[in-house]
């Protein structure tokens, strides 16, 4: 029904996890709207993009370089470690800017009911980097979900009779959030890790 | 923040009409986990799509040929002209697979208010495909709204006069809608145009 050339647009949308037919659609035929440069200057980018974007060979973070920019700089603190589950939330944690340590890039969550295990997570790549290293605190920063939990515990578990704190971010309600709104995983969890107010 | 060629990719899908920093953050990141013949693919696909497609020389239909597939095909309706504002429009009704003629496209809706007048949407060409040809209706298939119906109250003035009938497809409540999330417009324009049960 479509032009094969705007068929082909089509499809290569519907790649990207989350791109329905629909969106796909929108998105392709407004590629007519757009200058022939743009288009010509996004597809380089995401060719260029694909074929120089890999993890850092220390923290796995994403990079196009050697080592990452942040594994690089010496004003890092290189005592603290913060371990995350994708490369996406090193950038959420690098926004705040409040930050000064290190990251290490986990390759997602253990899940055992999908048959995810430690070791397809890369978890041994953390343990030797913790091992060779002297941090003083691991600060376990991934999603609070059955997974992310059974993740910290496992690796809180690993890292025993190391001379080193291991932390986790704080869950409960969310800043500003309304709680008829919230989960009862979430509001059992605010109430159990309440805190006195000093 | 970003690696500089990540940086380029969320450029590039921002230059897409509805999509936002955290939409163009998510499909950038999401090139990580695609093989690298699809992304280059997918890069093909655009730039091939942006230099090929062209509105068809006879009805503004996008296409990649020289005449669009519905103008060439011989066992269409020639007599039956369904006028649209968006080549998107003509891929909505062929998909009905119910319609059999002609269609000729607009490049938009006349909208006053915004500056839009009958000759930027091409009506001049419209007034000589129908001149020069023997239509017997021309359906206007354009949206419901203001400049919709601005639109087609200009279209039936200046083909008054011409031996054809000029008809406008049907205005109301869509099926399966709950009445109470009708608006006002819709539903006056429902009553107003009710229709004798037979």
């Amino acid at each position: 029904m479509y032009p094969d050339s705007l068929k082909d647009v089509i499809e290569g949308f519907r790649y990207f996890p989350g791109v329905g037919e629909k969106t796909a659609e929108r998105l392709a035929f407004s590629i007519l709207e757009l200058d022939e440069e743009k288009v010509s200057s996004f597809a380089e980018a995401l060719k260029t993009a694909k074929n120089k974007l890999h993890p850092c060979k220390i923290c796995h973070n994403l990079t196009d370089k050697d080592t990452c920019d942040i594994c690089a700089n010496k004003l890092r603190d290189k005592t603290l470690l913060c371990v995350v589950e994708d490369p996406k939330s090193v950038f959420l944690f690098e926004r705040l800017g409040t930050y000064n340590g290190l990251y290490h890039v986990l390759d997602g969550l253990i899940s055992p009911m999908d048959g995810v295990n430690p070791e397809d997570i890369g978890i041994d790549k953390l343990l030797t980097r913790i091992k060779d290293n002297h941090f003083k605190e691991i600060i376990l920063a991934v999603k609070p979900s059955i997974e992310g939990e059974t993740t910290s515990l496992y690796i809180k578990k690993i890292l025993e009779g190391l001379d080193l704190t291991v932390s986790k971010i704080a869950s409960g309600i969310p800043m500003g959030a309304d709680m008829e709104y919230i989960d009862a995983m979430t509001l059992e969890r605010a109430l159990n890790d309440r805190k006195n107010i000093e």
